[in-house]
């Protein structure tokens, strides 16, 4: 099958747009890392610029002929074919782009920069009244957003959209309500027996070698990744074989090591896309459920795993010898499986985690709906109240912890908890598939788990929709009940 | 005075240009630093598209039609307003871009690449017989460049306008021919007096920290600046408070100390620029001979003065007290301002180096103008034996040492030179107005020379031409009086 000339011109300028989008995440990656700070005001511009053209040229009337023109040829393609899938979402974007005047996207790029500002100040002040007519300006251009696209069965169906393509409020609603039933008590009953954290002075260099140390085993290597230093770890790739992972090191504890094996698990999933889809749109991950999903799963399934500390303590004890000598194995593995309710949703434990979600999923159908502003700091602390038994003694513990609405990224939210129930589907398959991972990673070897993560998922890119992504590698639909099995085997145990 | 709106536009067009230019110096540093190397392919391709929409942003009918309009009220500005300063340039930028056809750049873009890997692999095999048809078809593509353009006095004129601009070749004769008939005795003289070099082990991190305390005093900030390694050291500029130098360690030497010296005095010209000029094709250096002239000042009038080492060859020894241990203070300073002729451009002293450019000028000018290049090599060796004395042993050693002509950069090697020239001319007339240099630098304080050079060239940009430039500077003409006068003092004295 030789594809037609116009399949070729359609890559072509779609190659040119990634390229785009792949420079902003280096100019994004630098700022957050390495860049002078007085650089900032600069490149603030230079992304705005990069961003525009790459919008400019995406929504450019040839995208839409070309478009046009190919899909009969495309039909006749087999649908998991890289030019089918290319095709096929290529179309599911520009529909989407094309929907939004540029008008429209200008005004919520300004207002969700000033915004930002806002809330960073009322958050130093604890002070939700200063916040709330910005939070109440970028809620009234999401419904004008929401307004652009033909009606939904539920209009928060198109703010989830923008991050779990094709995923229906009502389902969410449905799995989350499954986890909140069986959460709620189970946080409640943990929470009586905590085991208290492991804390210390633990030097950011030895946790940056133990760190690395791991996430070699894991797939990391030196010819086609990074790591680096930012406040708010994130992953980013700028080509499949440019994966820039960052982390954080605090010496008051050894979460860094947690972080890192998280960020790893997106950049091993942005690496494994198949090297055919390498500057196309489909060369990044299915959703942001679906990353969540690799983050979760290197992070938690394997990472705070029996058999991966039964490999990895003696290492990390010998290297931190007096920090960890009243700490043996059994009691590090409780401390760091503990289920503790608290205020800060990036501090939660596993468990309690998606509690802090549900909570925010609630609240943004709520907000969509017309709750009245002034109301949201009490409603979120009734709550957290019911949800976690905790009291908020102030917003910025409250209501005001998150930086997502500020940016008017309503909708985002969820992809965490989907992300942690579809690591526990993805998880219970591969364990079938490969046998014995236990045994493995108490050998400190992973190499069967990414291959296997690799060829079922990774290469796929986003050549599917997340749904149909994950029927393929787990035959069948999103479905809570491994991740409640496992949550409650965990805490069982332990 | 408010300018037109039609300014406002144009100012806007060229704002977003000039982003895309600093990303793409963002790209380059990126990868010639710190990016994994297996993400060299993808890079290559987000350079071209980058540096593809640069290009067509600017060759845009409308950015001729917005000059065409601003044209008669610039011309009642003042000469040294930005707003005149910008029309002007633009329009000289312009019409040199028009010019060009779209696939004549391609070609020579695709070809340079091409030539470029011949020229490694031929380099490595010391083989210019590989490498010669890839360098006639470069030349020949030079010609057909030179075609695009009005006719020059001097062809050789079209190709040093891309790098010094509105030069005549003539005045370069005249002044390299001055240099020549000056240095070659002067470096035959001291050939044969050579001081041995000062080697030893030199730990790497070492030099580093002392680089950044020379350059701290510099005018080097955290703020606003980063330094890293590279195998070529460079200087860039992402912002002109986002300036990257990099430098070279090996640890058999200190020459990383006068490599990060150069690149700080880059740096220093582009951080200088003014404010008001930022995000303008005006905010960097007039030209690379005027850039020239600040690295080899900070290099060489400062780094390998007596001052500054009676300020810093304590603190030297200090640090590498067993390796300088027998290193007195004159011995380094002789070691370091030793002149002796060698085989290779890139490792030559201060002296004979203009001999290596004045070589190449005139070897580029005899292949423009028709040369055999199968002469070539023969025509090298004889010159290195006449102007350095020196017997090439291979093609790697002569002909083939430099990158330049495989990506066709004829025209860029007498820039080096005359910033030496200029480097001289400047310092004279800042000796004559901050008085007492040598005592403050002797004690380490360098802020009135930046200052100086900062308000007298670096906040001018590029709103001049070289030569208008360097009149605003020294009031006159460029001389090579001053050099030869700094040169043959200093050997007088060592």
């Amino acid at each position: 099958m030789t594809p037609p000339p116009a399949y070729e011109t359609l890559g072509e300028r779609l190659a040119a747009i990634h390229d785009l989008v792949k420079v902003a995440s280096l100019l994004a990656w630098d700022q957050q890392t390495i860049m002078p700070p007085l650089g900032s005001e600069v490149r603030a511009h230079q992304l705005a610029t990069v961003g525009r053209l790459a919008h400019e040229q995406f929504v450019d009337d040839e995208i839409g002929s070309l478009l046009e023109e190919l899909e009969p040829w495309a039909a006749d393609q087999p649908y998991e074919s890289d030019e089918a899938s290319v095709v096929r979402m290529t179309r599911r974007d520009f529909d989407k782009a094309i929907r939004v005047p540029p008008s429209l996207t200008a005004e919520m790029s300004r207002a969700g920069s000033l915004s930002f500002g806002a809330w960073v100040e009322a958050k130093t002040k604890s002070d939700y009244g200063s916040f709330r007519p910005w939070l109440e300006q970028m809620i009234e251009l999401k419904h004008r957003y929401v307004d652009c696209f033909p009606p939904a069965e539920d209009p928060y169906d198109i703010l989830l959209d923008d991050f779990e393509p094709a995923t229906e409020t009502a389902q969410v609603r449905e799995i989350f309500a499954r986890l909140r039933e069986n959460l709620v008590p189970l946080v409640e009953a943990a929470g009586s027996s905590a085991t208290p954290r492991v804390t210390g002075r633990f030097a950011a260099a030895k946790q940056r070698e133990l760190s690395l140390e791991i996430v070699r085993r894991f797939g990391y290597t030196d010819d086609a990744w990074r790591i680096d230093t930012a406040p708010h770890p994130f992953a980013s790739s700028i080509g499949t074989h440019d994966i820039r992972i960052t982390t954080r090191e605090p010496e008051d504890s050894l979460d860094g090591l947690f972080a890192t094996m998280h960020e790893c698990g997106h950049g091993l999933y942005e690496h494994g896309v198949a090297p055919s889809l390498e500057r196309t749109p489909l060369a990044r991950g299915a959703s942001l459920g679906l990353h969540e999903s690799q983050s979760r799963l290197w992070e938690n399934l394997v990472g705070r795993s029996r058999p991966f500390w039964s490999w990895f303590y003696p290492r990390l004890r010998e290297v931190f010898s007096s920090e960890l000598a009243s700490v043996d194995e059994e009691t590090w593995f409780r401390s760091i499986n503990d289920v503790s309710p608290g205020l800060i949703r990036i501090e939660a434990d596993e468990a309690s985690y998606n509690l802090h979600i549900i909570l925010r999923f609630e609240l943004e159908q709520r907000i969509m709906a017309g709750l009245d502003l002034r109301e949201l700091p009490e409603v979120w602390n009734g709550m957290m109240k019911e949800y976690l038994g905790v009291d908020v003694p102030d917003d910025a513990h409250g209501v005001l912890q998150d930086v997502h609405w500020s940016r008017g990224a309503l909708g985002y939210f969820p992809t965490y908890s989907l992300g942690n129930v579809m690591s526990a589907q993805i998880w219970q398959r591969m364990r079938e598939d490969v046998g014995d991972v236990d045994e493995q990673m108490a050998r400190g070897e992973f190499g069967a788990i990414r291959e296997w993560l690799r060829t079922h998922l990774h290469v796929h890119g986003r050549k599917f929709l997340p749904a149909e992504t994950l029927e393929r590698v787990v035959g069948g639909p999103i479905d809570p009940e491994p991740y409640l099995n496992y949550l409650q085997g965990k805490l069982a145990v332990a």
